[in-house]
């Protein structure tokens, strides 16, 4: 089956000098993301530097946006924490606020758990959230998380938790792993990490994709979603890929951010929390190259 | 230069049947802790189970210990998050009361960062908890973190915030690395986390050991510390060896917390929190061999 392929934005958190959150930057640049023709956001997740956030911090900033006015069953956020705990607040909050779903990483600190131990740590978020709203994507980020979102965990949760789970975010970068997916659960909206993988994501019936790219070049991502099967294709991809290329030669938060900043004429979006650190001024012409592609003809 | 060697058990955080802390044994077990010998405890570390714990919890639980009656200054609890307001809130109020020092983990969610990111990183704290009491002992345990603390990174450190940095636990378990941290800083008070590497720690001029299977046989390794050079060494390591490969031998930290079930005749310490799974019963006679070789003789 072949699904109408959607964009969600896992956007940037900006920060002020001092490193706190930057509320007035957060909900413009999320406006402006939604206004480049982005299905939907997804804060808080990595490319957000959430997990350099506290709870408390992510609560404040998700109500944030829904007071806006952006509609919170356009917001997937991140809610998978190390702490067992910390994810049951996230996720609850979430979806008291009416969240479409919640993405959610495995507990990510103990490496070389046994399957029955994720199980459980999902069976328990799910019980402690005790809301039937709720909605499930999970996060299989093995780069980082050291803990791989496999097909039999994905088997037993949806055979545990029936309807629970609707989607999945493969960010292995991995396109036989995301193929696995898409056929062994058709019923899950799979998204890929990478614009550059749209065009087989959703030829193989996934669902579209959530990447970190998407915070500088959503208009043609989407155009290029609008396009697949076009005479047009090919041409959109081509541009597409070749932004991708520049940030992926780059340390790509500081560079996603750094974009931004470019986009907006305002050098306050460049500020990074440690562990990451702010990108160099050496980069400025390929910076300025991938704001250009994106933005400088209209696309 | 030799230093007399020193004992911290990272001791188990227990948790009731419904996944909240067992606020009431966890006092008492860390009280029989400190009665087997131990010089102190490093709660809320890996073995802990502190990663799958909020802030708000290890807060509670730390003040919890104090208010017991044992002394903050036997204390170096783990106060390092992925998230950096989580680190400088758990840091600020370990120094508030009164640690000896706070076991800190590098972020550990964003992997492959600048190593100047990582300086920045607890640089951000050292400033967020604007304290001159506070002591860091800094936690290599890249297995878990994928985010090493090299020796790069520690003299960095050393040289940006003389005073500070006071020790590090290598819970590499490679001694080749430990005897480098060793030498190269000679002023750390440098811990492995095995006690079957105590002898050349010792040796080499490290500190002593903090380590998961101390929370079953803290008394036969302050004894082991006791009898180094003497001819009654080899036959205690022998001792201590052979219960700390019972445990290497199971999932650690369900193994730990079945032997102290087992230990004291209370099936609750068992309990553990996902991604953990309790230990199978299959392994009752390793387990009841383990607690036998640490206590029963008496040693």
């Amino acid at each position: 089956m072949t699904r109408t392929p959607k964009l969600f934005v896992p956007a940037i958190t900006p920060f002020r000098p001092d490193l706190t959150i930057d509320r007035e930057r957060f909900i413009a640049n999320s406006k402006v993301l939604l206004a480049d023709g982005a299905d939907g956001l997804a804060p808080f997740g990595t490319t957000s530097e959430a997990n350099s956030m506290s709870v408390a911090e992510r609560i404040e900033m998700l109500e944030a946006l829904v007071e806006s006015g952006i509609a919170a069953d356009r917001l997937i956020p991140g809610t998978g924490c190390a702490a067992l705990t910390d994810s049951i607040a996230l996720t609850r909050h979430a979806v008291q606020q009416g969240c479409l779903g919640a993405l959610m990483l495995p507990p990510f600190y103990y490496k070389g758990v046994p399957e029955q131990g994720l199980v459980d740590s999902y069976s328990a978020i799910i019980d402690g959230v005790a809301d039937s709203r709720l909605r499930i994507y999970l996060y299989h980020i093995p780069q980082m998380t050291g803990v791989p979102i496999t097909l039999s965990l994905i088997e037993a949760l949806m055979k545990k938790h029936p309807g629970i789970f609707v989607g999945l975010k493969d960010s292995s970068g991995n396109w036989d792993n995301t193929h696995s997916i898409i056929k062994a659960f058709p019923e899950l909206e799979t998204y890929s990490a990478s614009e550059a993988l749209v065009p087989q994501n959703v030829a193989a019936g996934g669902a579209g994709c959530i990447s970190a790219s998407a915070n500088v070049n959503a208009r043609n991502i989407k155009a290029l979603m609008a396009a697949l099967g076009t005479e047009r294709e090919a041409g959109i991809a081509a541009g597409v890929t070749e932004v991708r290329k520049i940030f992926e030669g780059l340390p790509l938060i500081p560079a996603i951010k750094a974009a931004t900043a470019a986009r907006h004429k305002d050098e306050a979006y460049a500020v990074v929390r440690p562990p990451f650190v702010r990108l160099s001024r050496d980069h400025d012409a390929a910076i300025a190259r991938a704001v250009s592609l994106a933005h400088g003809t209209g696309a």
